[in-house]
Protein backbone atom coordinates (compact mmCIF):
# COMPACT_ATOMS: atom_id res chain seq x y z
CA UNK A 1 0.00 0.00 0.00
CA UNK A 2 1.88 3.30 -1.06
CA UNK A 3 -0.54 5.69 0.71
CA UNK A 4 1.39 7.38 3.86
CA UNK A 5 -1.98 7.54 6.47
CA UNK A 6 -4.32 4.61 7.61
CA UNK A 7 -6.16 3.94 4.25
CA UNK A 8 -8.79 1.34 6.37
CA UNK A 9 -9.75 4.55 8.23
CA UNK A 10 -10.59 6.85 5.74
CA UNK A 11 -13.77 8.06 4.75
CA UNK A 12 -14.96 7.52 1.22
CA UNK A 13 -14.84 11.12 0.68
CA UNK A 14 -11.35 11.22 2.11
CA UNK A 15 -10.54 8.45 0.04
CA UNK A 16 -12.02 9.81 -3.43
CA UNK A 17 -10.36 13.60 -2.50
CA UNK A 18 -7.03 11.27 -2.85
CA UNK A 19 -7.48 9.39 -6.05
CA UNK A 20 -9.55 12.57 -7.45
CA UNK A 21 -5.68 14.47 -6.80
CA UNK A 22 -3.90 11.30 -8.68
CA UNK A 23 -3.19 8.81 -6.18
CA UNK A 24 -3.11 5.05 -7.90
CA UNK A 25 -3.56 2.36 -5.56
CA UNK A 26 -5.82 -1.15 -5.85
CA UNK A 27 -8.06 -0.44 -2.78
CA UNK A 28 -8.36 -3.31 -1.22
CA UNK A 29 -8.54 -2.39 2.35
CA UNK A 30 -9.44 1.07 2.52
CA UNK A 31 -12.46 2.92 3.86
CA UNK A 32 -13.41 -0.08 6.14
CA UNK A 33 -17.38 -0.37 6.31
CA UNK A 34 -17.84 1.05 2.97
CA UNK A 35 -19.24 -1.09 0.24
CA UNK A 36 -16.49 -0.64 -2.82
CA UNK A 37 -17.81 -1.61 -6.41
CA UNK A 38 -16.69 -2.30 -9.84
CA UNK A 39 -17.73 0.43 -12.32
CA UNK A 40 -19.10 -0.07 -16.20
CA UNK A 41 -19.62 3.11 -18.21
CA UNK A 42 -21.69 2.87 -21.34
CA UNK A 43 -23.84 5.24 -23.83
CA UNK A 44 -27.36 4.54 -23.53
CA UNK A 45 -27.95 2.74 -26.49
CA UNK A 46 -26.12 -0.32 -24.56
CA UNK A 47 -27.44 0.19 -21.09
CA UNK A 48 -30.10 -2.35 -21.35
CA UNK A 49 -27.85 -5.22 -22.26
CA UNK A 50 -25.71 -4.23 -19.62
CA UNK A 51 -28.53 -3.95 -17.28
CA UNK A 52 -30.11 -7.17 -18.65
CA UNK A 53 -26.71 -9.07 -18.22
CA UNK A 54 -26.60 -8.52 -15.02
CA UNK A 55 -29.58 -9.74 -14.35
CA UNK A 56 -29.30 -12.17 -15.46
CA UNK A 57 -25.71 -13.04 -14.33
CA UNK A 58 -26.37 -12.02 -10.63
CA UNK A 59 -23.24 -13.76 -8.93
CA UNK A 60 -20.59 -11.33 -11.03
CA UNK A 61 -22.82 -8.70 -11.64
CA UNK A 62 -24.50 -7.21 -8.60
CA UNK A 63 -26.07 -3.99 -9.55
CA UNK A 64 -25.51 -1.76 -6.58
CA UNK A 65 -26.62 1.51 -8.20
CA UNK A 66 -27.25 3.00 -12.27
CA UNK A 67 -26.75 6.62 -12.97
CA UNK A 68 -29.09 8.71 -15.17
CA UNK A 69 -27.67 9.63 -18.75
CA UNK A 70 -25.30 11.68 -18.35
CA UNK A 71 -25.11 11.89 -14.41
CA UNK A 72 -21.44 11.91 -12.71
CA UNK A 73 -22.58 10.66 -9.62
CA UNK A 74 -25.53 8.80 -8.03
CA UNK A 75 -27.49 8.25 -4.79
CA UNK A 76 -25.36 5.90 -3.26
CA UNK A 77 -21.91 7.59 -4.90
CA UNK A 78 -21.52 11.34 -4.18
CA UNK A 79 -18.32 11.60 -5.70
CA UNK A 80 -17.53 11.96 -9.58
CA UNK A 81 -17.37 9.22 -11.20
CA UNK A 82 -15.09 10.29 -14.08
CA UNK A 83 -12.25 11.40 -11.23
CA UNK A 84 -12.96 10.10 -8.15
CA UNK A 85 -11.44 6.21 -9.14
CA UNK A 86 -7.65 5.70 -8.98
CA UNK A 87 -7.49 4.15 -12.12
CA UNK A 88 -10.04 3.86 -15.16
CA UNK A 89 -9.98 1.17 -18.94
CA UNK A 90 -11.31 2.83 -21.86
CA UNK A 91 -12.60 0.14 -24.66
CA UNK A 92 -13.42 0.94 -27.77
CA UNK A 93 -15.14 -2.11 -30.05
CA UNK A 94 -13.35 -3.98 -27.36
CA UNK A 95 -10.13 -3.29 -27.36
CA UNK A 96 -8.49 -1.95 -24.23
CA UNK A 97 -7.43 1.63 -25.72
CA UNK A 98 -5.70 3.11 -22.61
CA UNK A 99 -5.43 3.67 -19.05
CA UNK A 100 -5.78 6.48 -17.29
CA UNK A 101 -6.11 8.39 -14.00
CA UNK A 102 -9.67 10.24 -14.99
CA UNK A 103 -11.74 9.97 -17.94
CA UNK A 104 -13.74 13.48 -17.83
CA UNK A 105 -12.93 14.29 -21.43
CA UNK A 106 -13.83 10.58 -22.65
CA UNK A 107 -17.55 10.50 -20.65
CA UNK A 108 -20.43 11.14 -23.50
CA UNK A 109 -23.44 13.32 -22.64
CA UNK A 110 -25.57 9.79 -22.79
CA UNK A 111 -23.26 7.63 -20.63
CA UNK A 112 -24.97 5.56 -18.43
CA UNK A 113 -22.56 4.12 -15.30
CA UNK A 114 -23.29 0.96 -13.70
CA UNK A 115 -21.72 0.79 -9.62
CA UNK A 116 -21.29 -3.61 -9.06
CA UNK A 117 -20.68 -5.13 -6.08
CA UNK A 118 -17.25 -5.88 -4.96
CA UNK A 119 -15.27 -8.47 -3.11
CA UNK A 120 -13.62 -6.58 -1.36
CA UNK A 121 -16.76 -5.46 0.47
CA UNK A 122 -16.54 -8.84 2.63
CA UNK A 123 -13.09 -8.87 3.28
CA UNK A 124 -13.30 -7.00 6.41
CA UNK A 125 -15.62 -9.59 7.64
CA UNK A 126 -12.87 -12.48 6.46
CA UNK A 127 -10.37 -10.98 8.55
CA UNK A 128 -12.52 -10.20 11.44
CA UNK A 129 -13.60 -14.25 11.24
CA UNK A 130 -9.74 -15.04 11.47
CA UNK A 131 -10.20 -15.97 7.66
CA UNK A 132 -6.31 -14.50 5.97
CA UNK A 133 -6.32 -12.31 2.89
CA UNK A 134 -3.20 -12.97 1.34
CA UNK A 135 -3.23 -9.77 -1.06
CA UNK A 136 -3.89 -7.47 1.34
CA UNK A 137 -0.93 -9.18 3.95
CA UNK A 138 1.01 -8.58 0.58
CA UNK A 139 0.31 -5.48 -0.28
CA UNK A 140 -0.68 -6.18 -3.67
CA UNK A 141 -3.77 -6.36 -6.01
CA UNK A 142 -6.33 -9.64 -5.86
CA UNK A 143 -5.24 -11.80 -8.04
CA UNK A 144 -8.60 -12.19 -11.11
CA UNK A 145 -9.01 -14.95 -13.70
CA UNK A 146 -11.20 -15.74 -17.08
CA UNK A 147 -12.92 -18.90 -16.80
CA UNK A 148 -14.04 -21.24 -19.95
CA UNK A 149 -17.45 -21.13 -17.59
CA UNK A 150 -19.90 -18.61 -20.31
CA UNK A 151 -22.25 -16.15 -19.02
CA UNK A 152 -25.63 -16.31 -19.92
CA UNK A 153 -26.10 -13.36 -22.88
CA UNK A 154 -27.95 -10.43 -22.74
CA UNK A 155 -28.73 -8.94 -26.49
CA UNK A 156 -25.37 -8.03 -28.29
CA UNK A 157 -23.21 -8.78 -24.66
CA UNK A 158 -22.07 -12.04 -23.62
CA UNK A 159 -18.83 -13.32 -21.90
CA UNK A 160 -16.73 -15.72 -19.68
CA UNK A 161 -17.33 -15.79 -15.92
CA UNK A 162 -14.29 -13.76 -14.19
CA UNK A 163 -13.48 -15.13 -10.83
CA UNK A 164 -11.32 -13.56 -7.89
CA UNK A 165 -8.80 -16.19 -5.80
CA UNK A 166 -8.27 -15.98 -2.34
CA UNK A 167 -6.02 -19.08 -0.77
CA UNK A 168 -7.37 -20.04 2.41
CA UNK A 169 -6.52 -22.81 4.81
CA UNK A 170 -8.44 -25.94 4.61
CA UNK A 171 -9.71 -25.70 8.49
CA UNK A 172 -11.17 -22.13 7.58
CA UNK A 173 -12.57 -22.42 3.66
CA UNK A 174 -16.15 -23.71 5.86
CA UNK A 175 -15.51 -20.44 7.69
CA UNK A 176 -15.30 -18.46 4.15
CA UNK A 177 -17.80 -19.98 2.40
CA UNK A 178 -20.22 -19.29 5.87
CA UNK A 179 -18.78 -15.57 6.22
CA UNK A 180 -18.88 -14.65 2.30
CA UNK A 181 -22.47 -16.36 2.08
CA UNK A 182 -23.84 -13.23 3.96
CA UNK A 183 -23.23 -10.46 1.32
CA UNK A 184 -25.08 -11.57 -1.83
CA UNK A 185 -24.80 -8.57 -3.18
CA UNK A 186 -21.26 -8.08 -2.93
CA UNK A 187 -20.59 -11.92 -4.88
CA UNK A 188 -21.97 -13.86 -2.10
CA UNK A 189 -20.62 -17.16 -1.51
CA UNK A 190 -17.42 -18.41 -3.59
CA UNK A 191 -18.56 -20.24 -7.28
CA UNK A 192 -15.75 -22.93 -7.03
CA UNK A 193 -13.45 -24.09 -4.27
CA UNK A 194 -9.81 -26.11 -5.53
CA UNK A 195 -9.39 -27.13 -8.53
CA UNK A 196 -8.43 -24.37 -10.78
CA UNK A 197 -8.39 -26.77 -13.91
CA UNK A 198 -11.72 -27.12 -13.58
CA UNK A 199 -12.57 -23.83 -14.53
CA UNK A 200 -9.95 -23.54 -17.26
CA UNK A 201 -7.47 -21.67 -14.77
CA UNK A 202 -3.99 -23.50 -16.12
CA UNK A 203 -1.97 -21.56 -13.77
CA UNK A 204 -2.67 -19.03 -10.68
CA UNK A 205 1.09 -17.41 -10.86
CA UNK A 206 -0.37 -15.77 -13.95
CA UNK A 207 -3.89 -13.98 -13.33
CA UNK A 208 -5.82 -11.82 -16.27
CA UNK A 209 -6.07 -9.70 -13.70
CA UNK A 210 -4.30 -7.48 -10.51
CA UNK A 211 -1.00 -9.76 -9.20
CA UNK A 212 0.12 -13.25 -8.51
CA UNK A 213 -0.54 -14.06 -4.45
CA UNK A 214 1.28 -17.13 -2.59
CA UNK A 215 -0.64 -19.86 -2.09
CA UNK A 216 0.82 -22.22 1.21
CA UNK A 217 1.10 -25.60 1.92
CA UNK A 218 -2.40 -26.35 3.14
CA UNK A 219 -3.89 -23.92 1.95
CA UNK A 220 -6.76 -23.92 -0.59
CA UNK A 221 -7.72 -21.85 -4.07
CA UNK A 222 -11.19 -20.56 -3.37
CA UNK A 223 -12.72 -18.62 -6.26
CA UNK A 224 -15.83 -15.82 -6.19
CA UNK A 225 -17.12 -14.36 -8.80
CA UNK A 226 -16.12 -10.83 -10.22
CA UNK A 227 -17.17 -7.81 -10.69
CA UNK A 228 -14.44 -7.63 -14.05
CA UNK A 229 -16.97 -9.79 -15.53
CA UNK A 230 -18.95 -7.20 -17.69
CA UNK A 231 -15.84 -5.68 -18.51
CA UNK A 232 -14.76 -9.33 -20.46
CA UNK A 233 -18.03 -8.91 -21.78
CA UNK A 234 -17.45 -5.82 -22.85
CA UNK A 235 -13.89 -7.08 -24.68
CA UNK A 236 -15.41 -10.02 -26.15
CA UNK A 237 -18.94 -8.00 -27.26
CA UNK A 238 -16.63 -5.26 -28.71
CA UNK A 239 -19.33 -2.24 -28.01
CA UNK A 240 -17.99 1.00 -29.71
CA UNK A 241 -17.40 2.55 -26.35
CA UNK A 242 -17.24 1.28 -22.90
CA UNK A 243 -15.45 2.71 -19.51
CA UNK A 244 -14.57 0.16 -16.62
CA UNK A 245 -12.47 1.08 -13.53
CA UNK A 246 -8.91 -0.32 -13.48
CA UNK A 247 -9.34 -3.73 -11.95
CA UNK A 248 -9.07 -3.68 -8.37
CA UNK A 249 -8.83 0.19 -8.57
CA UNK A 250 -12.35 0.59 -7.17
CA UNK A 251 -15.60 2.99 -6.64
CA UNK A 252 -15.85 3.62 -2.69
CA UNK A 253 -19.16 4.11 -2.59
CA UNK A 254 -21.61 5.90 0.13
CA UNK A 255 -22.79 2.46 0.89
CA UNK A 256 -21.95 1.09 4.36
CA UNK A 257 -20.96 -2.51 3.89
CA UNK A 258 -23.42 -3.41 6.48
CA UNK A 259 -26.61 -2.25 4.60
CA UNK A 260 -25.94 -5.79 2.38
CA UNK A 261 -25.76 -8.50 4.82
CA UNK A 262 -28.38 -10.98 5.17
CA UNK A 263 -30.62 -12.50 6.61
CA UNK B 1 -59.84 -22.82 -3.43
CA UNK B 2 -62.07 -24.25 -6.16
CA UNK B 3 -59.98 -26.98 -7.31
CA UNK B 4 -60.85 -30.40 -7.30
CA UNK B 5 -58.08 -32.04 -5.99
CA UNK B 6 -54.77 -31.03 -3.87
CA UNK B 7 -53.28 -28.13 -5.90
CA UNK B 8 -50.41 -28.06 -3.34
CA UNK B 9 -49.00 -31.37 -4.84
CA UNK B 10 -49.40 -30.52 -8.45
CA UNK B 11 -46.49 -29.73 -10.90
CA UNK B 12 -45.88 -26.99 -11.80
CA UNK B 13 -46.85 -28.12 -15.77
CA UNK B 14 -50.05 -29.94 -14.24
CA UNK B 15 -51.05 -26.24 -12.45
CA UNK B 16 -50.21 -24.78 -15.89
CA UNK B 17 -52.46 -26.97 -18.06
CA UNK B 18 -55.34 -26.65 -15.80
CA UNK B 19 -55.04 -22.52 -15.59
CA UNK B 20 -54.50 -23.20 -20.01
CA UNK B 21 -57.70 -25.14 -19.80
CA UNK B 22 -59.64 -22.07 -18.31
CA UNK B 23 -59.36 -22.92 -14.12
CA UNK B 24 -59.16 -19.81 -12.91
CA UNK B 25 -58.58 -19.09 -8.83
CA UNK B 26 -55.73 -17.96 -6.82
CA UNK B 27 -52.56 -19.73 -6.66
CA UNK B 28 -51.67 -19.32 -3.08
CA UNK B 29 -50.96 -22.82 -1.88
CA UNK B 30 -50.25 -24.21 -5.07
CA UNK B 31 -47.48 -26.26 -6.00
CA UNK B 32 -45.65 -26.84 -2.81
CA UNK B 33 -41.72 -26.25 -3.22
CA UNK B 34 -42.06 -24.36 -6.54
CA UNK B 35 -41.73 -20.22 -7.15
CA UNK B 36 -44.57 -18.13 -7.72
CA UNK B 37 -44.09 -15.09 -9.87
CA UNK B 38 -45.65 -12.00 -10.80
CA UNK B 39 -45.84 -10.95 -14.62
CA UNK B 40 -45.36 -7.33 -16.09
CA UNK B 41 -45.55 -7.57 -20.00
CA UNK B 42 -44.36 -4.59 -22.20
CA UNK B 43 -43.29 -3.13 -25.55
CA UNK B 44 -39.09 -3.64 -25.91
CA UNK B 45 -38.89 0.44 -25.56
CA UNK B 46 -40.32 0.37 -21.84
CA UNK B 47 -38.41 -2.61 -21.09
CA UNK B 48 -35.16 -0.75 -20.00
CA UNK B 49 -37.51 1.66 -17.56
CA UNK B 50 -39.26 -1.80 -16.26
CA UNK B 51 -35.67 -2.96 -15.64
CA UNK B 52 -34.40 -0.15 -13.73
CA UNK B 53 -37.15 0.25 -12.05
CA UNK B 54 -36.97 -3.32 -10.41
CA UNK B 55 -33.16 -2.60 -9.86
CA UNK B 56 -34.36 0.57 -8.03
CA UNK B 57 -36.99 -1.00 -6.57
CA UNK B 58 -35.78 -4.45 -5.34
CA UNK B 59 -37.71 -5.09 -2.79
CA UNK B 60 -41.12 -5.12 -3.98
CA UNK B 61 -39.79 -6.60 -7.44
CA UNK B 62 -37.23 -8.78 -7.24
CA UNK B 63 -36.83 -10.08 -10.91
CA UNK B 64 -36.64 -13.58 -11.55
CA UNK B 65 -36.13 -13.49 -15.35
CA UNK B 66 -36.49 -11.72 -17.88
CA UNK B 67 -37.85 -12.89 -21.72
CA UNK B 68 -36.95 -12.50 -25.02
CA UNK B 69 -38.57 -9.98 -27.17
CA UNK B 70 -41.59 -11.54 -28.67
CA UNK B 71 -40.80 -14.76 -26.84
CA UNK B 72 -43.68 -16.84 -24.69
CA UNK B 73 -41.63 -18.72 -22.39
CA UNK B 74 -38.33 -18.70 -20.61
CA UNK B 75 -35.89 -20.81 -19.18
CA UNK B 76 -37.28 -20.40 -15.75
CA UNK B 77 -40.70 -20.72 -16.86
CA UNK B 78 -41.35 -23.30 -20.04
CA UNK B 79 -45.51 -23.11 -20.74
CA UNK B 80 -47.05 -19.91 -22.52
CA UNK B 81 -46.88 -16.45 -20.51
CA UNK B 82 -49.54 -15.78 -22.64
CA UNK B 83 -52.16 -18.78 -21.57
CA UNK B 84 -50.52 -20.70 -18.44
CA UNK B 85 -51.54 -18.37 -16.14
CA UNK B 86 -55.19 -18.11 -14.25
CA UNK B 87 -56.11 -14.96 -15.16
CA UNK B 88 -54.60 -11.40 -16.54
CA UNK B 89 -54.80 -7.63 -16.75
CA UNK B 90 -54.41 -5.82 -19.62
CA UNK B 91 -53.74 -1.92 -19.59
CA UNK B 92 -53.55 0.48 -21.93
CA UNK B 93 -52.58 3.97 -21.14
CA UNK B 94 -53.11 3.25 -17.50
CA UNK B 95 -56.08 2.20 -17.32
CA UNK B 96 -57.30 -1.59 -16.58
CA UNK B 97 -59.36 -2.51 -19.87
CA UNK B 98 -59.65 -6.04 -19.29
CA UNK B 99 -59.32 -8.95 -17.07
CA UNK B 100 -58.61 -12.04 -19.22
CA UNK B 101 -58.46 -16.00 -18.82
CA UNK B 102 -55.37 -15.46 -21.62
CA UNK B 103 -53.42 -12.59 -23.88
CA UNK B 104 -52.67 -13.97 -27.36
CA UNK B 105 -54.30 -11.76 -29.09
CA UNK B 106 -52.77 -9.03 -27.10
CA UNK B 107 -49.16 -10.06 -27.00
CA UNK B 108 -47.50 -8.08 -29.07
CA UNK B 109 -44.20 -8.90 -31.32
CA UNK B 110 -41.87 -6.71 -29.30
CA UNK B 111 -43.59 -7.77 -25.91
CA UNK B 112 -40.81 -8.07 -22.93
CA UNK B 113 -42.05 -10.08 -20.03
CA UNK B 114 -40.75 -9.67 -16.27
CA UNK B 115 -41.01 -12.42 -13.75
CA UNK B 116 -40.74 -10.65 -10.48
CA UNK B 117 -41.17 -12.79 -7.18
CA UNK B 118 -43.89 -13.65 -5.34
CA UNK B 119 -44.21 -13.89 -1.53
CA UNK B 120 -46.56 -16.95 -2.03
CA UNK B 121 -43.49 -18.84 -2.61
CA UNK B 122 -42.31 -18.82 1.22
CA UNK B 123 -45.73 -19.47 2.62
CA UNK B 124 -44.53 -22.57 2.64
CA UNK B 125 -41.64 -22.38 4.86
CA UNK B 126 -44.16 -20.04 6.87
CA UNK B 127 -46.68 -23.14 7.43
CA UNK B 128 -43.71 -24.87 8.46
CA UNK B 129 -42.69 -22.99 11.26
CA UNK B 130 -45.39 -23.14 12.50
CA UNK B 131 -46.78 -19.64 11.22
CA UNK B 132 -50.57 -19.54 10.29
CA UNK B 133 -51.46 -17.90 6.79
CA UNK B 134 -54.75 -17.16 7.11
CA UNK B 135 -55.78 -16.20 3.35
CA UNK B 136 -55.36 -20.23 2.76
CA UNK B 137 -56.62 -20.93 5.75
CA UNK B 138 -59.90 -19.13 4.44
CA UNK B 139 -59.20 -20.58 0.63
CA UNK B 140 -59.20 -16.72 -0.06
CA UNK B 141 -56.70 -14.62 -1.84
CA UNK B 142 -54.41 -12.22 -0.10
CA UNK B 143 -55.03 -9.01 0.70
CA UNK B 144 -53.05 -6.23 -0.71
CA UNK B 145 -52.72 -2.17 -0.61
CA UNK B 146 -51.42 0.49 -2.29
CA UNK B 147 -49.06 2.45 0.35
CA UNK B 148 -48.46 6.28 0.53
CA UNK B 149 -44.73 5.11 0.37
CA UNK B 150 -43.38 6.08 -2.95
CA UNK B 151 -40.86 3.98 -5.25
CA UNK B 152 -37.45 4.99 -6.54
CA UNK B 153 -38.63 6.33 -10.04
CA UNK B 154 -36.93 4.83 -13.21
CA UNK B 155 -37.22 6.89 -16.48
CA UNK B 156 -41.16 7.09 -17.46
CA UNK B 157 -42.14 4.81 -14.64
CA UNK B 158 -43.08 6.09 -10.83
CA UNK B 159 -45.89 4.85 -8.24
CA UNK B 160 -46.52 3.54 -4.92
CA UNK B 161 -45.52 0.51 -2.78
CA UNK B 162 -48.14 -2.22 -3.09
CA UNK B 163 -48.09 -4.38 0.36
CA UNK B 164 -49.56 -7.98 1.24
CA UNK B 165 -50.84 -8.08 4.39
CA UNK B 166 -50.50 -11.22 7.05
CA UNK B 167 -51.67 -11.25 10.45
CA UNK B 168 -49.35 -12.87 12.74
CA UNK B 169 -50.20 -13.59 16.18
CA UNK B 170 -47.66 -11.29 18.41
CA UNK B 171 -45.72 -14.16 20.04
CA UNK B 172 -44.83 -15.66 16.24
CA UNK B 173 -43.91 -12.15 14.57
CA UNK B 174 -40.39 -12.80 15.03
CA UNK B 175 -40.18 -16.02 13.66
CA UNK B 176 -42.24 -14.68 10.77
CA UNK B 177 -39.80 -12.32 10.22
CA UNK B 178 -36.77 -14.67 10.77
CA UNK B 179 -38.13 -16.92 7.77
CA UNK B 180 -39.24 -14.49 5.75
CA UNK B 181 -35.70 -12.78 5.87
CA UNK B 182 -34.38 -16.30 4.46
CA UNK B 183 -35.98 -15.28 0.91
CA UNK B 184 -34.96 -11.57 -0.45
CA UNK B 185 -35.43 -13.23 -4.06
CA UNK B 186 -39.17 -13.13 -3.03
CA UNK B 187 -39.61 -10.25 -1.37
CA UNK B 188 -37.52 -11.13 1.79
CA UNK B 189 -38.49 -9.69 5.18
CA UNK B 190 -41.82 -7.69 6.60
CA UNK B 191 -40.95 -3.80 5.07
CA UNK B 192 -43.67 -3.01 8.14
CA UNK B 193 -44.88 -4.71 11.04
CA UNK B 194 -47.98 -3.04 12.74
CA UNK B 195 -49.45 0.24 12.51
CA UNK B 196 -51.01 0.74 9.15
CA UNK B 197 -51.65 3.90 9.47
CA UNK B 198 -48.17 4.55 8.87
CA UNK B 199 -48.55 3.12 5.48
CA UNK B 200 -51.75 5.42 4.39
CA UNK B 201 -53.55 2.45 4.78
CA UNK B 202 -56.92 3.38 6.40
CA UNK B 203 -58.79 0.23 6.61
CA UNK B 204 -57.51 -3.37 6.56
CA UNK B 205 -60.82 -4.92 5.82
CA UNK B 206 -60.63 -3.08 2.30
CA UNK B 207 -57.93 -4.12 0.23
CA UNK B 208 -56.95 -2.55 -3.17
CA UNK B 209 -56.39 -5.99 -4.60
CA UNK B 210 -57.51 -9.42 -3.30
CA UNK B 211 -59.73 -10.00 -0.11
CA UNK B 212 -60.04 -9.21 3.33
CA UNK B 213 -58.50 -11.14 5.86
CA UNK B 214 -59.90 -11.98 9.50
CA UNK B 215 -57.25 -10.22 12.15
CA UNK B 216 -58.30 -12.12 15.36
CA UNK B 217 -57.25 -10.85 18.63
CA UNK B 218 -53.70 -10.82 19.83
CA UNK B 219 -52.39 -10.95 16.09
CA UNK B 220 -50.66 -8.10 14.60
CA UNK B 221 -50.92 -7.16 11.01
CA UNK B 222 -47.66 -7.79 8.95
CA UNK B 223 -46.88 -6.15 5.48
CA UNK B 224 -44.80 -7.59 3.01
CA UNK B 225 -43.20 -5.77 -0.23
CA UNK B 226 -45.27 -6.74 -3.44
CA UNK B 227 -45.12 -7.87 -6.89
CA UNK B 228 -48.09 -5.78 -7.63
CA UNK B 229 -46.06 -2.59 -7.68
CA UNK B 230 -44.91 -2.48 -11.02
CA UNK B 231 -48.62 -3.13 -12.16
CA UNK B 232 -49.26 0.16 -9.67
CA UNK B 233 -46.36 1.98 -11.92
CA UNK B 234 -48.12 1.49 -14.71
CA UNK B 235 -51.55 2.58 -13.27
CA UNK B 236 -49.64 5.82 -12.55
CA UNK B 237 -47.34 5.93 -15.08
CA UNK B 238 -49.66 5.54 -18.26
CA UNK B 239 -47.54 3.56 -20.77
CA UNK B 240 -49.86 2.88 -24.03
CA UNK B 241 -49.88 -1.04 -23.10
CA UNK B 242 -48.97 -3.47 -20.26
CA UNK B 243 -49.95 -7.03 -19.35
CA UNK B 244 -50.20 -8.12 -15.95
CA UNK B 245 -50.87 -11.29 -14.02
CA UNK B 246 -54.83 -10.72 -12.11
CA UNK B 247 -53.31 -10.22 -8.09
CA UNK B 248 -52.99 -13.30 -6.76
CA UNK B 249 -53.16 -15.27 -9.84
CA UNK B 250 -49.62 -16.16 -10.27
CA UNK B 251 -47.31 -17.30 -12.82
CA UNK B 252 -45.80 -20.65 -11.49
CA UNK B 253 -42.44 -21.18 -12.92
CA UNK B 254 -39.92 -24.18 -12.71
CA UNK B 255 -37.97 -22.42 -10.30
CA UNK B 256 -37.57 -24.77 -6.88
CA UNK B 257 -38.20 -22.49 -3.77
CA UNK B 258 -35.21 -23.80 -2.08
CA UNK B 259 -33.10 -21.85 -4.73
CA UNK B 260 -34.19 -18.49 -3.34
CA UNK B 261 -32.82 -19.85 0.57
CA UNK B 262 -30.15 -17.49 2.11
CA UNK B 263 -27.65 -17.97 3.30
Amino acid sequence: MTDPDRPERLSPDEARARFRAGLRVPTSGWCAGWTQANLLAVPRDLAYDVLLFAQRNPGPCPVLDVTEPGAVDSPRFSGDLRTDLPAYRVYEHGELIAEVDDVVERWREDMVAFLIGCSFTFEDALVAAGVPVRHIEQGSNVPMYRTDVACRPAGSLSGPLVVSMRPVPASQVATAVRVTSRYPAVHGAPVHVGSPADLGIEDLDDPDFGDPVEVRPGEVPVFWACGVTPQAAVMQSRPALAIGHAPGHMAITDIRESEHIVP
